[in-house]
């Protein structure tokens, strides 16, 4: 049985930080969380820790923060929806793409992203994140990767598309997409077993409330079980590792007649079914 | 002045783990150091943490190890050499390529590295790698970025090129050189100071002794300091993150009339001039 529902991770008035229990409430922004109490869990422990179990004790929510303190690294899968692989011109990939983004790209789910000087043409992509609860690497194929899995996010692969150009990247995708704080994820981790079935849910990008990208996960073409199998194929992923797996059609680079790229001030809300809304502001 | 002129770090014949220095000592194997004394620094230190000394105590070398205990990652170039960039084809890049590997690929400088069932057509690259010393993050272009290089290393970018043909990878090179342990580095850390230009610095790979890689620095497409530039741009490179610059002519991949690749039992040793030698067996 899964050791939590809905995980959260805040602050409480007094500055302490404590994993907490949302059960059924799914969060749509941090207003609605300020000044909740939940159950916590064991503090100075992570989620895969031994003894990371609920308390007794309960917190008062005065901040909400990213879901995991620190993350190993963010593994990306580029092009893994049918619609989006279309949208930009490329056949449907024999195996995944793989790239990644460093730790300091993390960011809360609610926090401010800054945008740097360099990082021109800035973009959004929605992202189903799988959070990796135990180190993985080299299973057989007839090992369930249930134990594996943590559980269920929702991201921003925030992509600053001028570094992106081939010209420019050497067509590496990492690079373009490595900025501090450009990988906000949120704003809980859902266990398997309390989301159920994730191709059924639908997971939506809006900016300053215009709906940009809207999808059903079964447009993916990997599933997450051959996403993890190619990403732990003779190397470790290590607990905590978030797996980006990919957006769907809707990007600002794809827009017609021309690109929308993000400016100072806009407000992007991404919301996967079950998990919660993640919104950030770009200033 | 720089702590030190030449760091290794090792274990003991009691099993503790030691940095020491290798003062004008260019080691080209582990055997010639097996057995040595020298002077330690204070024990339980990073190299860039407050307190980092000699310690006035001296200890036996029992058994190299890779200069760092962890990395945060490995970030490196792709076509740097202009004599590479040549052999693969490609025209002189405009801007660096990045690509990184993750943590778990540190190896040892005479660490056997395993070869998965999975990493089929296995390269070598040798790489000039530069070790961060304190995190570095948007440097103004006055600033010198002397303050922030710890040292130099020399290291393999182990590749399966198998999985960095564009049709597995979607021309993402970092996945086919991710397995666990495919970046061995080291044998020392050695002070800028110490080293000097290194511009004049040659650099070497033999398999089984036969001569695969030569070439001097000096045919870098980008300065050290140019890649530093780029890397940090907008984010941060955190103390401790290895950067391998890049890869001269030579590679298994470009040998004519077919590749030569990696077999078990192969090994290969990397030297670089004033910073001295890895040995690795492919096993």
């Amino acid at each position: 049985m899964a050791l939590f529902h809905r995980l959260v991770r805040f602050m409480d008035p007094a500055d302490q930080i404590f994993f907490g229990e949302l059960g059924d409430k799914v969060p749509i922004s941090q207003q609605e969380l300020v000044g909740l109490e939940t159950g916590v869990f064991q503090p100075g422990l992570l989620p895969w820790q031994e003894g990371f179990k609920l308390s007794g004790a309960r917190a008062k929510i005065e901040k909400i923060l990213s879901p995991l303190p620190s993350v190993p690294q963010f593994l990306c899968i580029g092009l893994n929806y049918r619609q989006h692989a279309e949208e930009a011109n490329f056949p449907i990939p024999e195996f995944p793409l793989v790239f990644s983004k460093p730790p300091d790209t993390l960011a809360g789910p609610y926090e401010e992203i800054e945008i740097p000087l360099e990082a021109k043409c800035m973009d959004y992509e929605a992202e189903c994140c799988v959070i990796i609860g135990k180190d993985l690497k080299s299973p057989l194929p007839s090992e369930s990767l249930d134990p594996y899995i943590l559980g269920y996010s929702v991201g921003n692969d925030v992509s600053a598309r001028y570094w992106q150009d081939p010209g420019r990247s050497g067509g590496q995708h990492g690079f373009a997409k490595s900025f501090d704080k450009f990988a906000p994820f949120g704003p809980t981790i859902v266990s398997p077993e309390t989301l159920g079935d994730i191709t059924k849910l639908t997971m939506t990008t809006r900016v300053n409330g215009e709906l940009r990208q809207e999808s059903r996960l079964d447009d993916l073409i990997f599933s997450i079980d051959q996403l993890l199998r190619h990403l732990s194929m003779g190397r470790t992923v290590k607990a905590g590792t978030v797996v980006m797996t990919g957006t769907p059609s809707g990007v600002a680079a794809f827009m017609k007649p021309a690109p929308q790229w993000l400016v100072k001030g806009d407000v992007v809300e991404i919301m996967l079914e079950g998990v919660g809304t993640i919104k950030n502001t770009f200033v």
